[in-house]
């Protein structure tokens, strides 16, 4: 029997109904076979748990933390206050305002507590960047993250390879 | 010697320097005699001061919370993920973003934890809200109400006499 | 044979397609048996209804007010420019501008004139927040709405603890 | 002695603080010599006096309104609300949103209520399309509406020649 | 054999395909029996027949035009440069902007030419904004739309009725 | 056997799944006989072969650029600032924000670095505004562009006959 | 005595006091040696002289047009739509909406009719693109711009080399 | 005479004129005695420069970038696509948009090449987020984050003691 690894980083997100974005996170994080944990907290519905969460992870070996939320995002600033872990944040596109409000309540912190902020939606984005964190002090992580932007590399390479045959058999019509 | 009542409203601000639009609230609630108290407190500097306010406030004796912050709001919905009490969120304009990022952090709350929003800056506002819910079960303050607005109706029919006599005069021409 | 109670509160819309969105404030009051009254009003088709009701809520015992309306929505602030009964307005998504234009609509009164605003389509925060302020002088519900919140707090916990095990057997692969 | 006309155009502000954008329009509406009448009234603070001007307007000979306000402006849908008479409304940039908000509140009127929007500030305009309104049955206002546009073309004309030498010196060294 | 009464009203717009938002203004004419004519005019594509009707509407007994457009709309503002009459916007919903790009195009009009804008969509506002101005001198039409304005008024109170009972009905449970 | 021409227009695009909008500007291209090549570059994702396409073009006999991109979209931007060939920027519509962030990301280069940036998702255009660049040292080319034109205006035409034969049916009921 | 060389590009503005910011592309193509012309010429006030101009342009030998206005900004796509001729349009900030409504009204040009657009108030870029347009077939011109795009990298070269002193200065502190 | 230390961190701005912006995460660095690099590079203006810049950095020693820029502002993103090392990015208001452009072009970053983002012009955060990154295998710099933010708290304490007083003093009035 073996033990499980403890996380290096903490996916977080504000809502269950949010897993169906956050995943590609997880997804990312499992491929580059980072040890993470992932939760459902919220900043406005379980503020104590946000909080013993957020004193926590840093003891627990945390090293960064990703945290997901819609609407009115408070979860990644409230996170943000109570720990000096970095912390990632994606806005959710959760409401009819296609993502600004969380936007703007993500990126738009006050001096002093810094959330480093991706795209609406962006959990892939968040997990690539807190695996570039970590692999400041980890070279064998380094590595796979190059392998990683090499494939993203060749995807789009193929994809030109097979435009251009599009494209010559259009000109000749 | 006598002692201060107990404070019935609460006017907290994100910053110091928010105190320059906040305190047209404080006028207004001085005006119509309602105890009230004023602190500086942090969603993001200061949490714990913040959740010791909000889960005390109540049993103090305060009825009706007004927070104030600008840029990523968070000290409104905060305070109302603390509390029962009615929150009432003043969205400070404090970056380049003229206060729309304040409005979307506190408007925009998620399912279960509302926080009334007044206009951008609009601390008066949120003043005379304030009042409006404490008059709920106070007649007295409910006639103070009344003759405010009965003012600013007067003012405003002033200005009406004064600008038919500008353009009668100009009409003339 | 019983009569029924005199309203608190009066949930008021612009139309009769907003039910489906005003429904769920409704629900909420119906939930915390608080006694409602529920009306179709238009600011723009039926003004004198509008203010026949604004003038007389107070009068018939109605404590505070919830009025949602879409596009360029007048209804909140109308009624609150006649009654000194706390307003809550409730931007409605009705137009291809995704209710920002009624959230700016309502949101942005003139000073004077509050009306508490939550988010767009949020009828049960402005039914929650109606509550709140009910409750001020009402211990009982008081009680409710905390079990309410409490409730809140634990179906985000039970999807915590589902999400901990997806998580988990995600990371074993 | 001689009586004055009675007025054809209304021009009516939300607030004193208003006139010195609205006054453009009573300047427009006194070169072409159209009997006109302004008034500070507020849909917020003097429902009552926006109520008897409305229903009053054209049983007083009133042709066509112009209502100009600020922030959540109400004060031309209301009026329209409680006339037949043509509305042209002015969005005033009275708060930090640079007068999106009194954009919005204005021309995103729902159904059966239309208020015919000009540009935020735009009192000038409101004016001439006023007059353009009242000249379908007023040949002579028409030929003054025609003068009025040939010398706009003038002035621009002289600009363009005045241009010319400009970017000829300039070419030339 | 009849002749067709000389229209009143043009309903103009820039692609054939803005008919479907287009023909509500067509059938509230008709239901005003306002003699119109509609065309397919494209301020971009058929410049020379913009003109053409621009210039020639007045002297076929054109007393009012409405012009819908979307994106870069400028048919509106193109006709109100070579014509006195009275012209009405309507910004329609054409591209992914939601409309926005033509609301701005239409109704920020430099000074000297204005546009008379409705809401994004809303022909049917800008032809009742036609039938009002017409009926500066048409008692007959003056009533007509009185009673249209009284029919919107009852559907709301039956809504309003109905509404009634489904809150009593929720109530009792 | 015969060679094919030497591409005079590039049309450059940063993801595979772009090539549903860019396939229209292809489209144009072709039918106005312009002999042109397209591919798949991404600025993030292939700098190098960017940088390689950027530099190598001119010399190649590539007289004008047409690139497209979504969200933060720089490849039009990157181009830009590697090559003096005229650079035509697509901002296409690939995220919850209606292609708004594109549309910036292209449109507000700094002074130094132009894009000539056409409308969300308009290919077409870039195509069009491609082919006039390119004509105007060809003048058989320009008589095909004068032509399209007289096509689209004819289109327009036919479309505006269909409609007033729709508006008089209508009228005479 | 010269006679001056007939105009390659021609510079238009919608109003003279457009021209503080349309003269940066007078002074680019002046420094290029491109012989241009500069008039003012409003779609809205002067839609004769802007007809006459767009139809004229080719044939006096204008190879390119910048077109700058403000607000509903309609100059350039009206051009645009007379002549086929590349056209190049700049957003002119002259309004509380930052430029914003223009750069709407310029950059959503509908199918068939492009304007390249430039960032808002960016005349210089406006004229750099029209250098490069022109430069397809003038082989000094190419180099011109070269040095001009060189002289651009070195300034910002001498500022690097600055700002690392500064650093250094400021990191032994 | 001693060495300089190899920078762990480097500031890049896209013009010298940013340096009144990011100058506050260089004094923050400097706090923190974190070895840092300070330099102007533009994505436009100096590609290679920014190509030889990034693809150097991590053998040079660097951990973490800060690149801030305005407009179409692109150097964060082209950097983090040339390097696996954590990029911050700086949205600089530098335009008329209020820097909504800058934060667009970084933080809407396509799937792959995360870049994290701050707020407008909050270069001091993007400094205090570099330095929690370098933190992680830093125990020393871990603490002296801890007391920055210890001082932080103890600000926004002393200023709530003073407005206690002041609130004070004006209640009594």
């Amino acid at each position: 029997m073996t033990t499980k690894p403890s996380p290096l980083a903490s996916i977080i997100m504000g809502s269950a109904s949010d897993l169906s974005v956050m995943e590609k996170a997880a997804a990312f994080l499992d491929d580059m076979e980072i040890p993470f944990e992932m939760q459902a907290l919220s900043a406005h519905r379980t503020p104590d748990a946000v909080e013993a969460f957020a004193k926590g992870a840093k003891g627990r070996g945390v090293k960064v933390i990703i945290a997901g939320a819609g609407m009115a995002a408070h979860l990644a600033g409230v996170i943000a206050s109570m720990t000096t872990l970095p912390v990632i944040g994606v806005p959710i596109d959760a409401s009819s305002m296609n993502g600004v409000d969380a936007l703007l309540s993500i990126v738009q912190m006050p001096p002093g507590i810094p959330v480093g902020t991706v795209g609406i939606n962006a959990s892939l984005n968040a997990a690539i960047l807190a695996a570039q964190i970590l692999a400041g002090s980890d070279r064998e992580l380094q590595k796979k993250i190059e392998v990683y932007k090499e494939n993203l590399k060749q995807k789009i390479e193929k994809a030109n390879r097979e435009l251009s045959k599009v494209s010559y058999t259009h000109k000749t019509n």
